[in-house]
């Protein structure tokens, strides 16, 4: 178990589109993940509040943190994001957990809030499972 | 009506978030848009596949040109993204297309697609409007 | 206020899809309603199980409760479900919230449970508002 | 290859929820189904137009065909609608198409029209396939 975390760990560290975006894990456990970001300039779209992207991308990163952690590979199949709120500086944290867990299909929350905790966007993601890693 | 455009334009080319994951305008008319982009080691994630985030960047800029295209500044209430191919290289082509486009809600579909036209996501947005730009 | 939910549940008991599906108003106060439904044969599909329509009228009826609670016309612009289990019977509840309430748009969250409390399917809203009722 | 089809269109047949609500399957082949339904007053919801429930359930329906033609049993994960035009009588046509189909997982598309080829909403589905039927 604590093994498969490793394991789990290096393939997130190895994720490059997150790290180019500074975008870093906060912890992982069984079906469930929190991920952080610093929102700085190159976070920002053309009229100067977060990309929809750069939070699509924190969102997506927790949730395959949490659908990769049961030892087998999960690919994301499909994924709604709804944005609440427009901000433009501060760090936001992704807390991603596992609705339902079947054979091949998962489904997972994640939930993006700033400091003050509040709500900024919520992410739904579907993965199905592969084989192990 | 062109004035509007190039004022478009300079809005696309301030989204940093878009700029500093290489992806770019390829065009933007009335209800429409093309971006592109050349998918390299940084959009890749941890299994060296193109990272979800990625191409919901890639999408959500395509269908912020759309959705602002009418002259009045459009924010993104809510997107989803069907991930149908996972590809690790090569040039990928976004399409957004207007479906409906209300008094304050609009609805865009953008078809991303490979080289070859292998079709590799599909994004729904919604997007509502705000004041003139 | 009271006066505004008598008219609001005037506007629900109108409701002839939910009505003919045998669908009711358990309570609705402002950005909260629950519904439910009781499962019988008229709501399965063509392998036994509840059909994804009744699901999702069961929740887009609390929702519609919630979305226009405070006072003017709030009309469905999109709505996305997750199915957890696929039941045959017994009474379901669902409980719609509302996530955030803009000007235009606001979102909501709805989750329908069985009697013991299993999720059986979630679904996510967004409403823009019209005049007053 | 038609024995399959005779097969899924006594399953078809035998979804009471969609039988209840007077919506009935025009045709079916491998990844592709086209469904009907005539609007009438059972449709409509509390302000006169016809409810969400009623569109969702015509293009699940068309998606279930569409999904269940390979030969095997397919369930629906989530899907999402997003609507066009609120109208309250007339014919409208649901067609599904396959957008994308895997071993275990496929995607659908459902446009529904009016007579008049207006769209009234779009429809996005994710199905799993278990067992063969």
């Amino acid at each position: 178990m604590e093994h498969r975390i490793k394991k789990l760990e290096a393939i997130l560290l190895n994720d490059r589109f997150a790290a180019h975006n500074e975008i870093r894990l906060v912890s992982v456990s069984v079906g469930e993940a929190v991920a952080e970001m610093l929102v700085s300039e190159k976070h920002l779209n053309g009229v100067d509040i977060i990309q929809g992207g750069a939070l699509f991308t924190l969102a997506d990163f927790a949730f395959a943190a949490a659908s990769n952690s049961h030892g087998r590979i999960a690919v994301a199949s499909n994924a709604s994001i709804t944005f609440f709120k427009g901000i433009s500086s501060g760090k936001l944290t992704a807390h991603a957990r596992e609705l339902n867990s079947g054979r091949t299909i998962a489904h997972y929350q994640v939930d993006i809030e700033d400091e003050e905790g509040n709500k900024i966007a919520l992410f739904n993601g579907t993965a199905f499972r592969k084989g192990d890693y």
